[in-house]
């Protein structure tokens, strides 16, 4: 019989959530890493912790999209590793539209002039005709796309390989896309090509070694000096001291970063106080139960009966 | 031959649009009300003080959605009187779900937080599954209600009678509906079921007789404390006081104001201090002289043509 094991700071709600609906053979839930544990739900740092206990281990659901933290060559790789996806999409529009739009209306700026009593009317940029850059096109960049059609962008795309959304306008590739090969994301032109001319630039790539410090100098120097570029991603995407001296001599207009590469951010980094650089403390998409919940259900029965899971990590590839 | 006068503080570029567009029969563009002018674009303030001069007025195209300045019964209304309509619906919808997202994702908060050099990873609200309630339901309502169902929203509508938008999920409207009484829209019960439970308000009516301060303390009363309230309409659908009220006693959760009675608003005025309450000054929708250009240049065609203009104001609806 199954045995499951949450390993979450929320374990209590899941664990009330899956005995809710009432899976069929499942009837351990444990917090605790036994040896007769086949299935784990839960947080990548926490998981990792346990995985050499876990000698019957069959399958494990992420309650994140990133999965970094059990990727490292030196871990076991006899599961089926599946991540949560299809449930930040929504998350992640919001955060992103939400900062973007408080770019354009200016809102620091009105509420200064609100301080100072200041009836100042100065005029409000627009999303509308803007061009946004997703870096990345999973199921997150996917869902971005469609938010910004909806306010009416255009939308570029630049992905190693896939062209999943119809709604990207234009997508980029590297020079050479040999998967096999995996080469760094950067090593090319088609990354300038994509960059140039770009209102925005949004980074949504998980961590893998061909996404290391993709945002560089020579990507920042190809953005206009009015553009924005959130990093809703990985940290680790960023070369740091390129974005500190970008913003400093205004070469962009303003950064939004809710991941760096150390986290919690050390006291003494330049981002606390780099000018137009706005952190957000690694929130925009704070896992919910009920939706990574219903994810792993629906794993469940496949997995129960045999069938391939959705989400399926491929190892190698990194997400 | 129809003569056209154009009074805006961008009539520079007004004329520039339309010279372009080689309008037939149009050969005279002129900044100054003489006798023989028969056609006007431009702001409504400005087009009041002309009204006596314009012996030969067939049609006047505003460049805003708000036509207060031309409906005192004191003013003649032997003309074509057309509003700016279609073209404000993207703009409003830019403006309040930034507004909504800077609540929801706590922004100012998060960056209060980093001036502390805090990491502090407090939980961020989320847009979907949220209900919002639209006062008014034009074109500019019906804007805000795709926006809102694209972000996984409930849509309730407040109107008079109309229910031309199919993406409000609910229509709520005054008891009575008979036209011809044109009661206020207040004078009734379905306003209190329709703010019942709503996560946000936004109210998008013009000033008319109707809408005077129908945001009063029986409304705002019935607004659960956790919610917010946009007003992009006009100042007059505000009783004031009874707002300041709900705010510093903490009966809603916050306030944006786009408009107030007075404007610009007094500095003695308790709105520039009231805890939660956002002002941005009327900048919600700056009329751009291209979408305006094009509407305009639409209407001179049927215009010439005999035809019904679009976006025509009825004076006693006073919309």
């Amino acid at each position: 019989m199954p045995k499951l094991l949450i390993l979450s700071s929320d374990a209590d709600e899941y664990r009330k959530l899956i005995e809710q609906a009432n899976l069929p053979g499942l009837d351990e839930i444990t917090s605790h890493p036994t040896n007769d544990c086949d299935i784990v739900l839960g947080e990548t740092k926490l998981i990792q912790d346990a995985l050499p206990h876990l000698p019957n281990l069959k399958w494990i659901q992420t309650t994140s999209a990133g999965v970094e933290h059990l990727l490292d060559p030196a871990l076991r790789r006899d599961y089926t590793l599946t991540n949560a996806r299809g449930v930040f999409g929504e998350l992640m529009s919001e955060y992103v539209f939400g900062y973007l739009l408080l770019h354009e209306k200016k809102m620091f700026e009105r509420y200064r002039a609100q301080q100072s009593i200041k009836w100042d009317r100065f005029e409000s940029g627009v999303l509308h005709g803007k061009t946004i850059g997703l870096l990345g096109v999973g199921s997150i960049g996917a869902h971005l796309a469609g938010t910004a059609k909806h306010f009416g962008m255009t939308v570029h795309g630049f992905t190693r390989e896939s062209e999943t959304s119809t709604q990207v306008d234009r997508y980029y590739h590297p020079a050479s896309t040999a998967v096999a090969t995996l080469p760094p994301l950067s090593a090319n032109d088609g990354l300038i090509a994509f960059a140039t001319g770009l209102d925005y630039l949004v980074c949504v790539l998980p961590r893998t070694e061909g996404t290391n410090k993709i945002v560089d100098t020579n990507l920042l120097d190809a953005l206009p000096s009015r553009s924005v570029f959130i990093n809703v991603g990985r940290g680790n995407a960023v070369d740091e001291s390129a974005l500190v001296n970008a913003l400093t001599k205004g070469k962009i207009a303003a950064a939004v970063l809710d991941v760096t590469e150390q986290e919690p951010l050390p006291e003494d980094h330049p981002f606390w106080t780099t000018p137009n650089l706005l952190l957000t403390f690694h929130t925009s998409a704070i896992s919910y139960p009920e939706s990574i919940t219903e994810l792993f259900i629906e794993n469940y029965r496949l997995h129960i009966e045999g069938k391939p899971l959705k989400y399926q990590v491929d190892f190698e590839r990194g997400y």
